[in-house]
């Protein structure tokens, strides 16, 4: 941590300071510079974040910056190798590109089980469908819930298919983890933590949604909840963030993709349905994900978008995602290689 | 709702459009224009998030816009006159600019009493302290929960003060509700649909923070599920949103009171620490927050910030409280002023 | 300046980064921390910016953060006091709180006649108007240039108003500074460099409008340009900046007034009608402008906005910018005393 | 256009709105709804953004909304194949991929020499180098001027490479056209209108980038003004955007590229190294920008970043901008495949 004074602070502020800093447990190596006095905190001591805090409550500090990431179990420090998650022969983070499909939300048998046949014979290994659905209003479709999860297990006997579905509250946790494989956490709820910490005890899989105003650091802290609460399979999604363009529904931070990998080793799946929100924008995006190196992608197919209940707009009829998985397939040829030689190539 | 075809669309395309519009029980209205045909939708039909999202998945739509506000119980045409809400003799949104005061969290009785006695006699109508804390991170403080409350209501009892404090889960509302004057909903749970229907069946007053991405919308579609789940007793809080400056922790949005005032018939509280994030610009950011016509002002204070567990950096010292509230009397004056002759001025 | 190494640099990375800090004229103060080794950058050396930017492309650094402002001459550092601009009897960012106002362009005599008369009688000390206009599309009304300036110097001669008005390049930089009073430089052209260097050199006062998505920091870089080209003669102007929110044409960001007087010995003038872009939000933000402790406003007024050719819709006509005088001259009162108590306290 | 009044408007002020309509030229075509009315305006008349603004001032009206896209000239209903920038014998927009290379700002013969060489070697088509810079500080090394569009000028005799360099005043305009091959104008001067409108009367090719805070329909507004003033070699450009994530410099906002592609008919060029700011992100953000559809990238390299006067962190070293040209090569294969198919498929 440094902390950096105000120019002018007196000495009495710098050594209060300074004092404070040692009641945390950590030591003081202080510079003094032309215009002002930079304290740099070292050593092992007590909680960092109230550490921070508190010293820029105090009287003369000016900014006091953490330089060591907040998180530890997710960070590529603490574990070097990439992880891979594995769900029965399946493995997300490995040598396959993971394709993920679905509607928004379940709505009748005869929807999911059309789906789901066609997007499995496209190629894509991981069912999505909503059963409880986060609507902004009270009056709109809120899901068909354990009716909709029975109807995802129904496919999954079907197909094969392993299942992701979405999971709102903690209340509902252990419902959800009875049918799905991978609990899915919305954008909306990245920092419920009351959520978290009860996925963190339950175990299964999840994969985590970065909310639409949430920070890459922040995306981190809260995978790290789930790490701190017990349980490691996490994957993290990118799913656009808001801005101030309206030409899509959110801004593809495609990024975030190479951030990611340099900082944390849990796999990343890209969300270009979402990130867009238009149904033709999609398949470019969904080539740009694999080139930009994510681990897998998830998409809103729907056998008939008009009527869809939810989303219709950025889903993709049956058609046009057997077009888009041909037209990655080349461009799944090339990540295969670049994965192969990653783990002896670093920028 | 307006439905505005492509340019060229077909005229195949646009009978398909009026069908879809007719299903959902709705008259059609179609304008020919020079390049395009728009199409009205009018009269009384089905579920009209479905038909907008129904439409915009059709082919050969460009856009389908909704005209009327999605939202119904909160707004100014369901409900011409200010809502005022009354906890015991005390109104929130009536004659009187509301002040509620108190630390991020409730750390001890020492701290929590030493600060209601000291915002009581300043002024202060509401305590607030949180008990369970939402925190970026898992290792950071989680609040003292229950002994929290406890403490809180042993507060109110020694000085009159009525209680805000924030619920974090569905699971815990009832907890709350048993100690909590007023159920303060988050900034990062305003869109838990979960916990807000919770609270709808409640009946506790609830203050909804602003999450820090969502539009005044937003907001006020998220009152609405509180509404339709059968709580009207609701305030809406303004804190800050998130942007590219960070000269300030978030950018204070002071327009979204005037913007709240045309929109809706609840109170609006203003948050101007969180706003900020910084000691120093809170009294500025008080005095604008009564001359732009709030209802009142929740404030962080401390009687040793630097000593805070969380937010110390934003947290007023009881002098600088006690100064504030001297600096904002005279702006209350000419406040109540500005309240009385509401009732027969529209700009 | 503070130069964070990545965990694990070796001595090799460490040694050489030190060596360019000697390079550019600095002193080296390293600190080896548990994790990683931070290196302070001391004493007096060579271009900062240029120092920076090389440690940040060096090998091993992870982060080189400037601790010093980057501006100079308009900090609080180097000037104390408040700086007050005077145009012949008219005092900017002294006793009085100043109110500009006017149409958004200069359309005809009769127009510019008609408001400049209102606007004065009202209280307004200086009229505003546009002759070149910024439009986002090449067919809008580009303003009426000269004839628009010697229509404004007419209306200076019969009210006794002062001018300022908008210089789009540095080509018509002279031209504009012989009518005009104050030199506005609009939002779009913040950061144009070579503008803002022909302004220096020209020496008529400037009113610099903050980018839409500029920083308050970057806002402080271009007024350091005008003043390190010659010209001290200068206010801030905060108009709203670019958020998700579409409520509002912009966000006003109120909280840059504490902050920019805590930075800066420049005056800092409000533009509530550019910053809420609707008619009925301008009375409440003007009232919170001066609550905030802004030094003035700068309003559009029209005497007939719905035959404006520009900003109608912003534009408050003549009665309602009266009414709205009258709403401001209680909290004109109030800041006044403020002012006045300034010099004495620091929160 | 479509006008929506307020619920409850009166007779008299929908009465007005239409003669208001009618005045500028238009037809009149209002739909009765349940709650309110809205007008459809339809017909060839007067200026339409003038009508917009107008209408929107006047008494009654909620929201006045376009539907018909603001630019013409650069639109895809206006030209629908999609337009190739012939330069002697390279073509932008056609059947190659266009990559465009060199150093932030020419500092040297040396300097720019080699890098010409190397990007020459390795791929490269056009040279990039700064001979002109915007620098947020007036102290920060300002560009060669003239003694670089020199040194840009010898580098093209030397390599045959083409030449692109910022331009950053009307003033200079007709200097830098002197040696330039395609004239940028950078994001800070996007709406420098004084600006594109001598770009326009120059004739010279121009690489238009986006604002850091403009949208996608504004970078086509201000590419309008080029084409409108007589010049329609016209190139845009994403170079990332401003949002709240700071892990990068910017967002970049890659799904501008399908967007574009379905709006103008003007080659789209990415910029990944601006967009990100830190040349480790750079590969894969030129992988994904030529997966998305792009017509060319341009990126920074410098023999030396670390002793470069300007954005080191983000200038690839000549060997990671050949490493990354031998990882692009098959990916331009499969954007030729992809490209020859275009002309037959639309999603």
């Amino acid at each position: 941590m440094i902390v950096s004074m105000r120019p002018h602070a007196s000495r009495a502020e710098i050594d209060h300071v300074c004092e404070r800093i040692r009641d945390f447990g950590y030591k003081v190596h202080s510079i003094e510079g032309e215009e002002r006095v930079v304290i740099g905190v070292v050593g092992v001591g007590g909680d960092v974040t109230a550490c921070v805090e508190s010293l820029e409550a105090t009287p003369g500090v000016e900014r006091a910056v953490r330089i060591s990431a907040p998180y530890k179990f997710v960070s590529k420090e603490f574990k070097k190798d990439r992880s891979v998650l594995r769900i029965d022969n399946l493995e997300i983070g490995g040598d396959e590109f993971i394709v993920m499909a679905g509607p928004c939300s379940v709505e009748s048998e005869a929807q999911i089980m059309e789906t789901a046949i066609a997007v499995t014979s496209a190629g894509a290994k991981i069912l999505r469908g909503g059963a409880f659905k986060p609507r902004t209003s009270p009056y709109d479709f809120q899901g068909m819930e354990l009716a909709g999860l029975k109807l995802l297990a129904k496919a999954r006997e079907n197909t094969g298919l392993k299942i992701i579905t979405e999971v709102m509250s903690d209340r509902d946790a252990e419902m959800v983890a009875e049918y799905a494989d991978i609990m899915q956490v919305g954008a909306r709820n990245m920092q419920n933590f009351a959520l978290l910490k009860s996925l963190g005890r339950c175990g299964r899989p999840v994969l985590l949604k970065r909310g639409m105003s949430s920070t890459i650091k922040e995306l981190l802290m809260s995978a790290e909840y789930l790490v701190a609460h017990g349980n490691s399979n996490v994957l993290l999604c990118e799913r656009g963030i808001r801005t101030f363009e309206t030409a899509t529904r959110n801004t593809f931070d495609i990024a975030a993709v190479p951030v990611l990998n340099e900082l944390t080793h849990l796999p990343v799946i890209l969300d270009p349905s979402h990130a867009t929100g238009k149904r033709s924008l999609v398949p470019a995006m969904a080539r740009a994900s694999v080139a930009a190196g994510a681990d897998g992608i998830i998409v809103e197919v729907h056998p008939c978008p008009e009527k869809a209940v939810s989303d219709g707009a950025q889903s993709l009829t049956i058609p046009q995602f057997r077009d888009m998985m041909r037209q990655l397939a080349p461009y799944i040829e090339l990540w295969k290689e670049w994965r192969a030689a990653q783990t002896s190539v670093a920028v």
